[in-house]
């Protein structure tokens, strides 16, 4: 799908629409040019995507495909009238219009959540488990890991960091993360300062291929990234887990919010409702 | 609305289906009940998920809010039957059939973007851009600030580490962060290692009432979190970054996802087409 563009309006920051629109789009092989429109949030703001749109439209040869997020009734009639020559996928509209009537109530028509989010207590949350993911990441402090809500260990490139600060700033989970080194595997034992936490460590493994070739790209040709070294630190990581009786999983083939919505399934069940 | 749940059932992660849904349901003023039903990916686990949804129509007495993202057409048919007693918002279903039209093409009926994610370019440009982040935290490092999408600077605590961790999460851009600090106002110039990029560094700036409520938090009582010293900060810093000519956004009443789409549409208006 070469000469098809997909357009994203939204009055908000447009993400909403993005991801939603790139799940639909993932169902297809095809790979639309892709245009994001943030803070479309007046007619004369409206009115210019509108006409980016049809010359697009024209340009192309084919209507674009328009994912809308837009709370406005007023913005939204002119992306949704007769003079726009997308195709529109009007997001709230299909689902909105039947929710006020089973709710009985009426929609307030505002923008999406991230404008009020900045004010509320979740949003505070997440912010301190950001700072908290990050004052803990790769076993650089022991103090408050009572504060943790998860630790996850595994040797070093197992994906511990990235998906410890996803967990922080989707969820608003607090997870240190701590690395399961050489000397660790000498004496036979996890590292001490996580003795006490072990009912919430959770472990990161990863195929010894993979990781040799992660490390590799960090420091090539090193005994690090040796394939012998990688097999040795990941079998002695997953024996270690093993007998501590830590829950773990592989990241070689997840990607970090899988990880991220495993991890929560499993140490976190309360989580899933909230 | 206490007494009325919102299911969130996915064969993914249900990340889609709960950003969109959270989307839609803020829209009303009510608070339902959120509960997340990911990896749906079997007819048992699908019965399963039918027989709660059922359970809790039945106790709460009205029917409970299902939003989909299922790509399986067996197991989406049974959340779609008669025998579930939810009301189904079926995501894929309203956007892909007209869409299979639209392209003449046949959808693949596959799960959402994150499984495959993981072995992409894209992806890995993430996890890169995540650890150049990291990296270059708070000023820690001053080394490959050539390789920068962006360097944010601002005084302590304007937010800048939790939108550099998020553009890089999301977007994959390697985002540098840089504090203002009382040094760099009494010499009255950038810090020196910034000198050579000053066309990559965007400001945050934060009110100081604000920014003395966030600095209390942490170091109650101190001259760093007093209302003088916010003050005094923050404006030296509005006038180093008008004198230097770098662009400045307030991130008093913004969330991280605003101030990030703010960003990339300032910096690299190339991203908002990819």
């Amino acid at each position: 799908m070469p000469n098809r563009s997909v357009f994203y309006v939204s009055d908000g920051t447009g993400i909403t629409a993005e991801t939603f629109g790139n799940s639909i789009l993932a169902q297809f092989t095809a790979k639309p040019r892709h245009v994001r429109r943030p803070f479309i949030d007046s007619v004369e703001k409206a009115n210019a995507v509108v006409d980016e749109i049809n010359t697009t439209a024209e340009h192309e040869g084919k209507r674009p495909i328009v994912f809308l997020t837009l709370a406005s009734v007023e913005i939204r009639a002119i992306l949704t009238g007769e003079t726009c020559k997308g195709m529109v996928m009007d997001m709230f509209q299909s689902f909105i219009e039947p929710l006020e009537i089973e709710f009985n109530l009426k929609s307030n028509h505002r923008v999406g959540r991230f404008s009020d989010a900045a004010k509320s207590q979740e949003y505070n949350d997440r912010i301190e488990a950001i700072n908290f993911s990050l004052a803990h990441d790769d076993g650089q402090s022991s103090r408050n890991l009572q504060s943790a809500d998860v630790i996850l260990v595994g040797v070093s490139r197992s994906g511990k960091t990235p998906t410890s600060l996803y967990l922080a700033m989707q969820h608003g989970i607090k997870a240190a993360n701590y690395p399961l080194i050489p000397e660790d595997f000498e004496r036979g034992h996890l590292p001490s300062s996580l003795s006490p936490h072990k009912r919430k460590c959770f472990g990161l493994t990863i195929d010894p291929d993979r990781l040799q070739h992660i490390r590799n790209e960090r420091r090539p040709g090193s005994k690090y990234a040796s394939i012998e070294n990688c097999r040795y630190e990941v079998n002695e990581a997953e024996v270690m887990m093993k007998r501590s009786g830590i829950s773990w999983l592989s990241s070689t083939h997840k990607s970090i919010e899988e990880i991220a919505t495993t991890i929560l399934r499993d140490i976190r069940p309360d989580r899933l409702i909230y």
